[in-house]
């Protein structure tokens, strides 16, 4: 290449989105750009000229190593839909006016659904005004939910996470014994797609019976069917788990987690309170049965546990971020790098490029016959899709007993 | 020793609490005892001659090594007080036909104040009766509020779980803007005791600024001066992040986390909800400031997060449950194992035995002078304090992409 490379994040932030920031910014210059900038908080920040000269912040390779282990957007990022172009053309002008200031020949964007949109929209518009960026999307999302490629990076390691938590929450509810037994609900994310919800069965193994029950939120909950069943688990065993994603939904399509919620409650102070999915079902357990109840909430540690990535992942994500700069070096545009699974055992995945107008604002659900029939846990092929991409570990660089991440004071978050 | 050891958790699992067995285990076998049994779900248990032959489960030294990374009590743990020796001597008296049928020697209890209190007064009922059994008490709880002991087995882990999970939430905080900023509540155990919401300062480094504030039980907490303090925090960064305990409380006694309750709210089923210290705090500011905000519980992974715990930790935890042991085979009893810290840096810090009658039903609380004068953070004593509690790592053993626990099926958790 002869000319820069600018590179955004967007959307949710995840343990891997980073690693795909090292992989742009390592095959950039080593394909021959002159500088790679990283715009602050995506498209966003840009339309700001925010943005940071990354061989600033990243000036050796044990500080490519540390981006890699730092979870979240080290650029920050943005929850920012372009306009349609015939809406504001006067906002594209204004974003290649900066391009162009900038010498930017490659514009790569990671991120899921809609900062795909944001690489399809801008190509659209660089080819009909014969602007000569490329740009190329790297697929980024924990919720595993963009179509055309196998999976997306950020998926592996909150999979791994969420196994791991979910096995050691199991552990830890065997060990008071309640008169009437008790009932821990975990609460996943993943609104739409239960990618996530069903890497819960990842905990399920030799040495662990894994949750009893699983609720994607593709499937209507059915909450008398889900009542019956936790009755009868109960008459089985002391300590029933249940993995809910936070999105199911009931037959009239209330969430279950707006069922809680009633528009006259508020506080001491006056306040609306609002509760979640998993708390609304502990609480309606507890009042049903009367047994003991938990709810835990993975939140967000989910998307940020970088202590716990998978090795898979965070390389593939690092690959994906190299091949989206090759991409663009070669003349693609409008295009994002997806994942290509070649076989499962032994594990091996290469990288293509799709065209982005097949992916954008497209979502992938998990598929109806990955469910059991009744709909309460997901199927081996789920499991043995899952499996290898939580393979591996990236060994933080502790110091001081607590992980290190790259970091340069100042850049992010000052008002 | 010549007879038989008998082995008991009991109180809130821990992610160093079965390191403690295994040190116990391996120490009672190597000073010649002939069984050790496991009761299960502690004295509670044993009064229902519920045990087990841990030489059953731990079978090699592999299963012993799986045993240190496994979370929760491996025996099943209670919360059982005994009563007093006047109110039901047949109790004791039962107690005592089981440990002599066992042939009983020593009998080990880990656990917290409660725990203590237990093997104080079957020691006393022991001397008092003439019996000949040794009962001695191995320091365990995350709270680390016991007295007399620098700190306790448990405590080390998980502080370094809370440390580095903060550091990625605070990480994650800075991704998005939002117009008005974002807050976000980090809720840690420690009802009455701060040591573990203390250790969210151990997210501050060189690459992390740590939580703006942090708010220990200790100290009465003020809801206008909080606020004030997030407005001026606010207007000088677009995120704010801040460690609460769960049981800080208002003036007039109220727990936080009750002002949100009420008794009248009921939901569309007709069950009172409850909600948690920061859902509260994270709504009120919602309403109060209109800006963004997130309530984040680290809930039971704070304490079972064996796949993030501290060698320092865990091989105390070892050390204490050999020490346990051998006390007993001395002819110790109603003693507990303490940790005697020799010296910060070098760390170093060795056991010893002290009267149980000190130690039980009192409570170690967080120093006033490790907390600074306007009561939002602790000071530097208290991170050095913690710090080489958390150094080190046990690597998880880790199938297919998980940590393999110890188990075997079917002695816990039937009905």
């Amino acid at each position: 290449m002869k000319g820069n490379v600018i590179v955004g994040q967007s959307g949710g932030p995840t343990a891997a989105i980073n690693s795909s920031l090292a992989g742009v910014y390592r095959t950039a210059k080593d394909r021959g750009a002159r500088k790679v900038f990283g715009m602050l908080h995506g498209i966003q920040g840009l339309l700001e000229e925010r943005y940071i000269d990354l061989s600033e912040h990243i000036t050796n390779e044990l500080d490519a190593e540390l981006l890699k282990r730092t979870p979240a957007a080290y650029l920050g990022s943005c929850r920012y839909k372009l306009p349609e172009i015939h809406e504001n053309m006067e906002l594209y002008d204004k974003i290649f006016e900066i391009l162009n200031k900038l010498e930017i020949e490659a514009f790569i964007y990671i991120g899921g659904n809609d900062s795909m949109d944001t690489i399809k929209k801008l190509s659209d518009y660089a080819i009909v005004k014969g602007h000569s960026q490329k740009f190329i999307g790297c697929p980024k999302t924990i919720d595993n939910d963009l179509a055309l490629t196998d999976h997306t990076p950020g998926f592996g390691s909150a999979a791994k996470y969420i196994g791991t938590s979910v096995k050691e929450i199991i552990r830890d509810s065997f060990c008071l014994e309640y008169k009437n037994g008790l009932v821990t609900i975990i609460e996943i994310m993943g609104r739409n797609a239960g990618w996530l919800t069903g890497a819960a069965a990842l905990a399920q193994g030799e040495d662990c019976q894994g949750p009893d029950m699983i609720y994607l939120p593709e499937l209507t909950f059915d909450l008398g069917g889900f009542m019956k069943r936790i009755r009868a688990l109960l008459a089985e065993k002391t300590s029933v788990v249940v993995a809910v994603s936070e999105g199911i939904r009931l037959e009239d399509g209330r969430y279950v987690c707006e069922l809680g919620q009633t528009a006259d409650f508020v506080d001491a102070f006056g306040h609306k309170q609002l509760t979640g999915t998993a708390a609304y079902l502990a609480n309606y357990i507890a009042g049903e049965v009367g047994c003991k109840t938990r709810a835990i909430e993975l939140s967000t540690l989910q998307r940020a546990a970088s202590h716990c990535s998978s090795r898979v992942d965070i390389l593939e994500a690092y690959q994906v971020g190299g091949a989206a700069v090759k991409a663009a070096d070669e003349g693609d545009s409008g295009k994002m790098v997806v994942l290509n699974r070649l076989s499962d055992d032994p594990y091996q995945c290469g990288t293509e490029v799709k065209d982005v107008h097949k992916i954008a604002n497209d979502e992938r659900l998990v598929p109806r016959n990955w469910v059991n029939e009744e709909g309460t846990y997901v199927t081996d092929e789920f499991v043995t899709y899952v499996r290898p991409l939580i393979q591996g570990d990236v060994s933080p660089v502790m110091v001081d007993g607590i992980p290190r991440h790259l970091y340069k004071p100042g850049y992010l978050g000052q008002r």
